[in-house]
């Protein structure tokens, strides 16, 4: 703890929209005191100059990333960088006692070889990574306050999953025909310039993308599995949408109990995130919009079932940067320190 | 004929977006003369009153309903009216010898009962409806050609059939496994003023709405029906996008035979639609985005398969206003008159 | 002061756009607690109806409109009405003993005759009226501070004022020249259902309206004419932006002394707003973009001198509905009870 | 003219926006045949690579840029390249007798002195130079005709030219008193990755950028001066929208003569654009969206005048990438050839 008596923070990938999500979260959060942002191609610049609207809220400036350095100066550091480079990173910061929090996928696989063989790379850090726990608080709570690394998972997933667990969980449905129909801002791409990713070219278009072949499907399916209590592929397709932020997950499955009605799921749904405070079950006859989340942690799950087909559709919406990202790695950070789940998380969108 | 050598051609309900762009697609048909625009609440006006960008082009105003009047007067004639009033003026046009496009429900199914049960109201015009077709050219070409009343297809039932059709036609899904997820910009809600239809309600938002209920479900069930050779529940899921124009449908099925790759559905598809100039199959890997058909009479389809899952996603996009309304008309009324399918139709949009 | 030590708080007007935002912005306000939500057309309805993303966290129902229950329950009544209602309300309730902040234009002009000829109606509430404080702190911090009535300042006009004002109090540019072109979203036209606010007619376009006549254009120039010692016409013309939230005014005045640079306006800019929380003056070069404002009370403004031209380019970005409408209004409540004027509004922007 | 009566057209630089237009608009040209295109980055590539969507319509591979193939090859060349590269191109087309258009800064300058201060580079085509005619048709129609190397005017001064010259020409207003508040869509950024281009990053929100120092400000004023016959500085602003295409300009100038009204004014635009199709002079309280000309050549104008102010104001709307890049260079390509004016370019836009 610092003079402040709040907990010394470092963000490792600072200027990304990762990163920003962060800075903008914690600058809010009452337990942690932000004393070091770390940047590669950015070292050097105070952070104002990447976010101007920020420079009379945040006077850091990035600096280099150096291990040593920065486990000397943070209690917790979030890594907020592309694939394959947080390993190179936390098994030392680890070492020197920092708890460690990271956005990117290295940390999110049980199974290295899932890993490898989606992400490449190779992985000399194994006995580290058995040590990691997936940061979904609504599934794994217990093991996260115990945890010293935690592997927070992605956007898609977290809409995902929040919306199949009760159904997997509790047996309801055949695994097998779970469908994601999944849809996405195009914040969730980074600050990357990247053509197709240009207001000219994704603005009043609606496309899919990495059909059958999305990264985030491994992740997806391995949390499925560990529900179902057995190895379930599912089918998985993101799309990008003409907005900035937010997803929504349309998840379409057929129901052992064609019996069922939409009011008995509500009531399930309802029990099952009965202590999740960041999930909210909407009435019968609602459905989620992506913009009702977007501003807060919050996931909204609305949840049909069609007594025709036998199949239950659930939607649900979160701001892929928030929940989706930076505000559930704050979450899993607040779980970790014994804090309350929601401290210093904003709970409420600006609407319209 | 008119003097020009055209046929004449007139639109009741010409104020909304369907009359604004059968009268834009019109005014640069070789083929036609368009000698009536008919309305209600704006009878009087001048067309240019409604859509000022148009006084240059567009010289007419809109008058009233008048069947009488209307049919002679007019060799051919469009209605893009709200469901259930086309049905009490198409018998009186079709007595009068008027070719009749109807943009509405109202002739879009061969059993009035399924019109009944979802669209309500009593229909005494059975003999009537018994002759229309069903406006889908890539499917009924040839009986459109013989037509005197066409009910042309809803936005979503045209992108979501054009999807459908080869595989079902080919029996090579399992029928009851079709799930559609169908996307579509806000003008397929109409030109009214709706408060979810708002540019500060519906930007930067998606949801799905009328999940397991939408009308357009009984349409699309009952051409999947007549392919399979049985009846067929299909899961329909319409949601709004953040945009104009545009509808892309992604649709999942089950394959009979999981040993098919892409490029045998890719083969398959490209010879059901040989003869089908306005539906184009992508190449391995290429999904189609709204953009690419908006402006245009076109669908896009892409075509995956997840050897995983043995799943089939086929992707079809649209202009909703244009090959999933009034383009689609126009293609239709090429097909009545004999002349070429393309005839008058755009076919390349505007990029970006 | 209620059970909680907290104020009560009453809005009337609760569904629209202005009303959300009030109760949102309120929810969060340690001061102050929602005791009443008035509505007309939706009294009766729980507030969630409206708004089913608040259901969590607001648990009120809309009431119907009556002054004397009002002021029994409630210390402070927002009224966020369209204009011409809350003249009939605001006198009752000051009587007995309410302060009141009004939304709409009733109480923003200290010369009823300017009022009534740009908004009509009679008025006989003049000495009520007298006692209104125009709601703009950066310029009348002091008079706020004692007010009961508060007439709340246009979207509009605050961007306007906060970035002319500087100039004109200092006398540094020839008043007539003074030219407001202001770039609007489409929230400022409130939530009711109107055609060329649908996302069809109003994305992806911009156009001008109103111009030369717009109603806000007398609320500027009493407050210009005020600052300038001598009445002022500024040309003011409104644009309507393909997007939710945000106003931009870009802003066009000669100067005197052509001798000034941008680093001499910057100075005096920053010393003009030196105790004005929520202003915030770009460094050389920076312009402010309106999403930097977006969910936020802040003003950002840049500066700009062109030296072949001898003018000043000020331009001013605030959230339409926070800094334009909401959050003013509890930045003014904040100084009539002696709180911080920072208090309970936010001040860091989602980005992006 | 080549086996089909067509003119052979080259293009150089395809790939990008400029690009992209050229080739869709001159598919449907009547008189002319795309015989080659040219990239540097892209060369080799099939053109459906860079636009997946026009596969079906064009056949043709980016070819590498030699200058004497493309001679033998192309009748009419465009360039549409990056400010500097024109310039070491055009000369030796010229001389082997192509007609060449440019749709860059390079030949948009008479005083090539102008050109280095803004655009740097050094210039040995001096002669070459002296010989290229500014390519707006409605200003400079006879003197199109007779080119044989064309400049053709940026996006920004082709607006702002419309909306200006009555008045200059006229006499009608102080020609100093001209500012030009300019609004323009992303796409005119081009297609290069560029962050704050991204969807995420310019969507909801505006801003304006290289206040008094754009670039196209020169080639404005160089055009004013020659009006006004006089050295005339203009006012420019350029701001960035959250929409792909259209350009929205709103013009102020002080009457010399406070007496005109808006009908006078309006009468004398309609007269001064007579002979000019692609320029729509609105009815009085009218005002031009920028939908309504995107997918077209036209430029709607509406005009306003403020008795209060004595000012005018003038809207001017284009599409930015056909009137303000390729339809005008069409357009300058038809008079070039003696062909109508209007030949081959679109008149009526999709609406919404």
């Amino acid at each position: 703890m610092n003079e402040t008596g709040r907990i010394s923070v470092g963000i490792v990938g600072a200027s990304g929209y990762g990163g920003v999500q962060l800075v903008r979260l914690l600058m809010e959060h009452p337990g942690v005191e932000i004393v070091y942002l770390g940047g590669d191609s950015s070292a050097g610049k105070p952070f104002s100059d990447l976010y101007p609207h920020l420079a009379h809220a945040v006077n850091l400036q990035i600096e280099p990333v150096d291990v040593e350095a920065i486990a000397k100066r943070c209690q917790v550091v979030f890594l907020s960088l592309p694939n394959g480079l947080a390993y190179q990173l936390a098994p030392t910061l680890l070492e020197k006692g920092c708890k460690v929090l990271d956005l990117s996928a290295d940390y999110r696989f049980s199974n290295l070889e899932t890993y490898k063989s989606w992400y490449g790379g190779s992985r000399c850090d194994k006995e580290v990574a058995a040590t990691a726990v997936y940061g979904l608080p609504e599934l794994y709570r217990e093991r996260i306050k115990q945890a010293q690394l935690v592997g927070c998972p992605g956007c898609y997933p977290t809409a995902s999953l929040l919306a199949l667990s009760p159904l997997l969980k509790q047996g309801l449905i055949v695994p097998e025909t779970a469908i994601i129909d999944a849809k996405s801002g195009t914040s969730g791409g980074g600050r990357q310039a990247k053509t197709h990713l240009l207001l000219a070219e994704a603005d009043n278009s609606v496309a899919a993308y990495n059909v059958a072949r999305h990264r985030h499907t491994p992740e997806i399916e391995a949390i499925c599995s560990e529900l179902a209590g057995h190895d379930v592929f599912v089918q998985f397709t993101p799309h990008l949408m003409p907005m900035v932020r937010g997803i929504l997950s349309t998840v379409y499955a057929t129901l052992r109990d064609p019996g069922l009605v939409r009011e008995d799921l509500i009531t399930i749904y309802s029990a099952f995130y009965r202590n999740a405070p960041w999930v909210k079950i909407l009435p019968p006859g609602v459905y989620p919009q992506t913009k009702w989340a977007c501003g807060t942690n919050l996931c909204y799950i609305g949840v049909e079932v069609d007594p025709r087909t036998a199949r239950v559709i659930v939607m649900s919406a979160i701001d892929n940067l928030i929940k989706g990202q930076a505000g559930q790695a704050i979450q899993c950070l607040n779980l970790m320190m014994g804090w309350d789940e929601t401290l210093g998380l904003p709970a409420i969108s600006f609407y319209p």
